[in-house]
């Protein structure tokens, strides 16, 4: 089972693909979408549907996860990501992928073993469990963090039946 | 000129097309798009997004226009409707579209006169500029308003160079 986690941002989108079989991981790729803040909002939505596409078309995953959005702070910064996320959830649907949803604690709670684990204790442990994987930032460890979860799910919901 | 104006809402999007000539303003259809709301999140959007590239593909429109988001009070709510407003601005985009976004006071300054106007006047004054219009609810008023903004917008814009 190949899984393709998502990290979505309006600025910059992580993803992550992790190969699940049973309890044992693989990766097959990490990276970041990035759109143009020079350029209006619907066209920039427009081209991370496109690159979600494309990669969609290059890897053909079995799955697909996503973090849940922990309310920022300042609004208008959760209404651009809440947008992105509408499109990346949207794309991958129309890919044909069910979606796991999971909140930032439990990804942590799933990767480190503390829903309070910093960035930095997300991104060493998806290092380890990934061993020799080159990650590209903060983003795209996330990404793969929410894709490792997704293969924890799947697994334990299999084990109980 | 026609002009797709959106109201975008998980549940409900409201369509409007308003075929705008200098000032002359004619209606050309508005509807309302449902999703199922048994199904998750990401079939929901997936849903949107297709009826949103039906509408595109059946009337061509040649520009489109979407409210901006007033933040609710209830922060899931706002999510959800975010969540489906990238989706809206991302189909139209994809679709080729110069999509115009206006603030809902200032929708209610340009159709009613004034940024404080109850939805009724909204929907009454919707009714007398495009005069015969079976309107199909409060979301298809409200995305027929913002199709008329835009309308006074490009004349306006013309007007002055």
């Amino acid at each position: 089972m190949l899984i393709l986690g998502l990290d979505p941002g309006l600025g910059t989108t992580g993803w992550g693909l992790v190969h699940a079989e049973g309890n044992r991981l693989a990766h097959r790729g990490n990276g970041r979408l990035k759109t143009d803040t020079s350029q209006p909002l619907p066209r920039r939505l427009a081209h991370l549907d496109a690159m979600l596409a494309a990669l969609l078309a290059d890897h053909a995953p079995n799955a697909g996860a996503c973090e849940e959005i922990f309310v920022n702070a300042n609004p208008q910064t959760t209404l651009k990501l809440a947008q992105a996320r509408g499109v990346a959830l949207c794309a991958l649907a129309r890919g044909g992928l069910i979606v796991g949803e999971y909140a930032p604690r439990l990804v942590k709670q799933a990767v480190v073993g503390t829903g309070a684990a910093e960035k930095a204790q997300v991104h060493a442990m998806v290092a380890r469990l990934l061993p020799g994987t080159k990650i590209d930032g903060a983003d795209a460890a996330d990404a793969l963090a929410v894709a490792i979860t997704h293969a924890h799910h799947l697994a334990t919901a299999r084990r109980l039946g």
